[in-house]
């Protein structure tokens, strides 16, 4: 799971207790149950660790097979990507914490892999889909908006250009209000809020859409 | 895997000499060896029905783990999109043949909703990287280009423009060279190739690239 923190995008890690690799930080996770299908699975131990709800967006990611990912036997491990917006602050057992993805500590399995897979992704997604509604709160300002793009894409974002952007991709809409500025004398900024919250594909690509797209 | 044929696009499928599913068609796969990871498999798998390197592209689609989805006992199944360029023609045991992606015969297991969602895949695909590369032949002109994308997509794609969004993006140049255009007294088609023959996502969205990425 993936969330913007303080102006860092960060990863929910658990500190395993027991061998192998003691001591070393893990993605959340488990065996598939039986009659469990890997959505079901995903859902069941990610509410073991945080409250599902705050979950804004999750897809499976990949499936990792690495004979030798395991040292105590041969296990697949399929992946998830989940995004939780800058707003919520899910409460989360002992054991686990916020991790700066670009700064991991140190990793079990080839976890450290899967998280540089997830933030590719999330960095992609960016860039031809709505995904930002999954990192944003509900309302936002494009300066803190652009600060969120800046976080996940690791390097500037002007807010002039990305509100272009996403405003002619049809990505986000103006709420009507606004906040004050923060700085004195400054004008108010307006709120703006994503149309869409589920996952868009918003290219401008228009010849390669269905003719009866909008 | 995928390829256009005939104007169509085709799935290699191949038919079930023994039970579960007798006579249903199914997806070439099969059971990941010891001490392989599952690129290693897939490869080695479609090796054993075609010529690996008439695969223009492969990439992991996702993993399927419903309960319910072998009958004889749990299985869970990591599906790959494979493109085959239109100017090739793998030869294929007896028992496999290629089959219209939007007009399946009976399938085995799940993998006619598998096929779907590689389609669905492909299509969105279409829209935000240059993956036609792995469809069309090494060169080309528009009106060929134009419909590998109408039968990939499901819809028509006028040539011209789409000659100038993948000149725009950088996909595709001029090869100086052209062929007669068919038609009595038409002036010669311009042939076309893609610059890169590796997937990039070819996104207009420049506010969102690294600083210094051309």
């Amino acid at each position: 799971m993936l969330q913007i923190r303080d102006g860092e995008l960060c990863v929910l890690l658990w500190r395993r207790a027991l061998p192998p690799y003691e001591g070393f930080w893990a993605l959340p996770g488990g065996a598939l149950g039986v009659g469990e299908d890997l959505g079901v699975s995903i859902r069941r131990q990610l509410a073991q660790k945080v409250d599902v709800r705050d979950l804004a967006h999750l897809e499976q990611l990949e499936t990792r097979s690495d004979p030798e990912r395991d040292p105590r036997h041969r296990t697949l491990a399929t992946a998830y990507l989940g995004l939780v917006p800058a707003d919520v602050d899910p409460i989360v057992p002992a054991d686990t914490g916020w991790h700066p993805a670009a700064d991991l500590p140190a990793m079990a399995f080839d976890h450290a892999s899967v998280v540089r897979s997830g933030r590719r992704r999330l960095r992609a997604k960016l860039g031809y889909t709505n995904v930002g509604f999954a990192l944003a709160p509900p309302e936002f300002t494009m300066s803190q908006l652009s600060g969120y793009y800046c976080s996940a894409l690791g390097h500037d974002v002007a807010a002039t250009n990305l509100r272009r952007v996403l405003l002619r991709r049809g990505q986000i809409e103006e709420t009507g209000r606004s906040v004050p500025s923060g700085r004195s004398g400054g004008r108010p900024a307006a709120l703006f809020r994503f149309r869409d919250r589920n996952l868009q594909i918003t290219d401008e690509f228009a010849v390669l859409r269905p003719p009866n797209a909008s």
